[in-house]
């Protein structure tokens, strides 16, 4: 029986055993739906980095440099860190390098903790991650990147809610006190998370930033199919003949 | 207005300012129901320490030796961790050293990171506690003290039964999304705690040391009035005259 659970911080990413798990790392608003949507509409790779110093040595290299920093756009950049920004048609077969104050350092996070297979999970695509999890039958560990290593709204929602996608399917393991729990907030919360998401820190992080268009994207559930693995140093959408 | 903000686990502390807030430290299952109902009975003091090493160090001094490591009692001491032990009658005006795994670690740790008022948080003192920090209304930080620093039910739990408990007498702000979700878990399993708390992992850790009848106790709701404060070196029942 598949084993789930939920790190709902990457700062308690040391507590849990990561050896042979399918790894889901999720930032909702908006690293992991803009990386499901740019690859999902013909981006050839994406390439997670620490920082902008880092992001921008990929320019020479070709690369769409893409990101922010708590929010807001970075100078010099290509592009910001909305899902729409990535749909442009002239990024087909291209690679984006990327950097986001929490989604892509919990990307290397993982790795350097060891995870041998690291997905980047979204609402835009839980069907198809979750079909691929349950398929492939190996235990699951949801990371949350959270907001700076606080706790969040939008991905511990998404926890429960692909918690429950793969529930659906087959019967779960589930000896996580927080997969419970976000298992209970995806359930009562499912017909309006948009209001949840109204009232958490996020949104008033950023409603000056209208980030509003944005929320109600990355809230669309399994609108893609794709499944997206980071592998070496990219992240790219993983192999049909792969899948089981 | 009162701000009101949880931490889910004691290794995410240091992302929180302690200053100038009352500090709530929670271990429903065992530390905190067993500290308040001591002192409720009539016990002195609670001296928290760090390991069972050092609460032996007390029983010298006359300390009634208390706690457990991994839940299992420990050799050489007085009694154990649960809240019945504490109702003896001869226990009247008696110091107890409590050594836990995860609890009194927490209030000492609150206490390293500089928090100037610290209680000890219960289901069994809900109002009383709830009461003195509106009356206070100073920003409330409640710190969760988990299981070996991973998240856990019911002290998730509490946190959101404090905060309603708050919000029924006055207005809080809540910028923070572990207080909106743990807001959300106790409401919806307000009336079937129980039933929740036997899915919990502390549930299947423990079921095998017959503790059901203190998760039974430890869920009774402000079945006793005082509070109590940790300051220097032991938590007591927090002087009336100091009450607003």
């Amino acid at each position: 029986m598949i084993k789930f659970e939920v790190v709902l911080s990457p700062a308690l990413l040391d507590l849990y055993d990561l050896n042979n798990k399918n790894v889901v790392v999720v930032d909702i608003l908006r690293a992991t739906s803009t990386i499901v949507t740019a690859l999902a509409n013909g981006v050839a790779s994406i390439r997670p980095c620490i920082n902008p110093k880092e992001t921008l040595q990929f320019k020479n290299m070709g690369y769409i440099t893409a990101g922010e920093t708590n929010g807001e756009k970075i100078e010099g950049f290509d592009i910001g860190n909305s899902p729409f920004e990535c749909m442009n048609i002239d990024f087909k077969g291209k690679n984006i390098a990327l950097t986001t104050t929490n989604g892509t350092k919990c990307f290397l996070a993982a790795q350097a903790a060891g995870a041998e297979k690291i997905f980047a999970g979204s609402f835009l695509n839980l069907k198809s991650m979750s079909d691929f999890l349950v398929a492939d039958a190996k235990d699951v560990l949801v990371i949350c990147a959270g907001w700076k290593n606080k706790i969040n709204l939008e991905d511990s929602l998404f926890s429960g809610a692909l918690l429950n996608e793969m529930m659906r399917a087959v019967e779960i393991k589930i000896n996580c006190d927080s997969s419970i729990m976000m298992l209970g907030l995806y359930l009562n919360n499912k017909n309006e998370m948009i209001n949840l998401l109204k009232k958490s820190s996020h949104y008033h992080r950023l409603s000056h930033l209208s980030h509003e268009e944005d929320m109600v994207y990355c809230l669309n559930q399994s609108i893609t199919e794709g499944i997206f693995e980071f592998k070496g140093n990219d992240i790219k959408e993983f192999s049909k003949k792969n899948e089981k």
